[in-house]
């Protein structure tokens, strides 16, 4: 063997190895999202987080002002065969009915008691409010909390078999947790209950309970045999829907977002007072299109019903996340509670 | 020079030397409360973060449930000659009144404008509401925040002649500063109004909009000529004051602060609400006792009244902040706005 026998594999071999190296480098840095398939709706949010975070760019946002909203429902976590919150009321009013033997034979709890859905949607929006008063108050905010929690630990989706809280979106997850290591402070924005929420919101979307603004009732502090109590009352205090999102937003974070996510037209006034601030603001819409993996409805459906947003995403700027062909897992991976 | 002789000097040296190492790594560690005299007061304080903070301690408390609440009008800030939101809303009846010639000969605005103040005093609640309605709805949220902005900008307060962003508690700035490093979440809980304190608090106490709570009127989201607006309605939301700040807590934040501090019976239900949870808890009330720095006043005074929280501070476990005897300093050095 001459020199440069000997030198050529040995040049051929430090390629090799600079090659290995380059590639291990670009493994270094992980996808931030690696639940999404690539695509546009993938590359505009790694874009937007990558622009408004440059500190050398036209569009940088202080850390401070990086405020994303969140809505819950259809958005976070799976809205079908109904909101969680309702089969909660739900399996509420099933429960209790032994202390309660007058529901038997009045509505709307007649209807839930026989499980009578016709009768239970044609009491509407008032039957449900009662149904939801009956089950939400009347108890201080410690007891609903274990109610909630309870619920959660024993109960399962009546079609996927999970807990509800396992019904989760996956690239959600990891949007949120991107977001976060971007040090943007992430809030849900959410037509539920303020305090059917946060008894889980920290553990499943690492959400704090100061971060999650919903609907409420009106609560009173007192003081029972000396231990101070707040008392949960049946009358509404607030409902966090459409035109309300923004004034709930206002009036909790008091700092307009840069980023919201929804997937109703729920959301509309959310996305559009977000987008309509200066500088870079990203609009997304969670568009429900797998009706193999979860469910897909938009413009019919009575949750989570998506008609203005549809027909306005575009001209507006805002991203229809496809989640058929934008999510690669829907899911988490099945866990045991 | 024998060896003895040799070998003592260089002990002695070393002994010094050594002597010196110790006194600078004590020095490493700065007081985090320097306008803070030595005291009981001051100890508490640093006993408390330091039992909560100590993971391998009976009193650990996990960084996410740190949650410290602090009144603003008489614990963070003067409030004298009374509270500054009373200030600004009389400032704002005179700047509008060339706009509003009625108010020249309707109380309570001819009160104000006729600096009459036994009438309007004498106008009560009602009258004051009526004020702060006039001067804070009737417009946009943003066009508030312009407004609070300059006002605090242009004007001073009436006897120090200082900004009212510079009439802040030294020893407060600190404690807030030290309890951050601490991984503590601070939020403000107040009696004012929420948009009166948000354009300022982030920059003077480093507190952001989104960890203040207060009072609020009610607001509407509208769109004028395709641009959203928040608008400000002359109409009361929520007074957060007594029994109602516990409430405000459970709906703003969602969790029990560990540590809250006030200065009057206003905030006597937030501190009995703090520290009647488990685990360690500390309850702290500022007592304007230094008539020659600041204010001295209690049981008798129209703001920051202290009566029964003065009462039951001591079978109450609760801190009274002598502020003569406990602070060095009341306000920081005077600063160029």
């Amino acid at each position: 063997m001459n020199q440069r026998q000997t030198v050529l594999p040995l040049l051929a071999g430090l390629v090799f190895l600079l090659a290995l190296n380059t590639s291990s480098a670009a493994q270094a840095t992980p996808d931030p999202l690696p639940a999404w398939n690539t695509g546009t709706s993938k590359q505009s949010i790694i874009d937007f987080v990558t622009r408004v975070t440059d500190s050398a760019g036209a569009d940088f946002v202080p850390a401070n002002e990086r405020i994303a909203t969140f809505d819950n429902d259809g958005t976070l976590w799976s809205e079908k065969p109904t909101y969680f919150q309702l089969l909660f009321i739900i399996d509420r009013v099933k429960s209790m009915a032994a202390d309660h033997p007058e529901w038997k034979t009045t509505q709307p709890f007649k209807a839930v008691l026989d499980n009578d859905m016709a009768a239970l949607k044609s009491a509407g929006v008032h039957g449900l409010l009662e149904l939801a008063m009956a089950t939400h108050a009347g108890m201080t905010t410690e007891a609903f909390e274990l109610i909630v929690k309870d619920w959660l630990a024993t109960t399962s989706h009546p079609t996927s078999g999970r807990p509800y809280t396992q019904m989760v979106y996956q690239p959600m997850l990891e949007l949120i947790s991107y977001l976060r290591a971007n040090n943007f402070k992430v809030f849900i924005v959410s037509g539920g209950g303020l305090e059917f929420m946060r008894p889980w919101t920290e553990a499943v979307y690492g959400i704090p309970p100061e971060q999650v603004v919903g609907s409420s009732i009106e609560t009173r502090y007192e003081v029972r045999d000396g231990k101070p109590v707040i008392v949960r009352d049946p009358k509404i205090h607030f409902i966090d829907d459409k035109d309300t999102k923004p004034v709930a937003i206002n009036r909790f974070i008091g700092r307009r977002p840069i980023l919201a996510a929804g997937n109703s037209d729920g959301d509309f006034e959310m996305l559009e007072w977000t987008t309509a601030g200066d500088g870079a603001r990203l609009g997304l819409i969670v568009h429900h299109t797998d009706a193999k993996r979860e469910w897909a409805y938009d413009r019919e459906s009575s949750e989570g019903r998506l008609d203005r947003g549809l027909d306005e995403a575009g001209q507006r700027g805002w991203l229809l996340i496809d989640m058929a062909k934008d999510w690669k897992e829907i899911y988490p991976p099945a866990q045991d509670q």
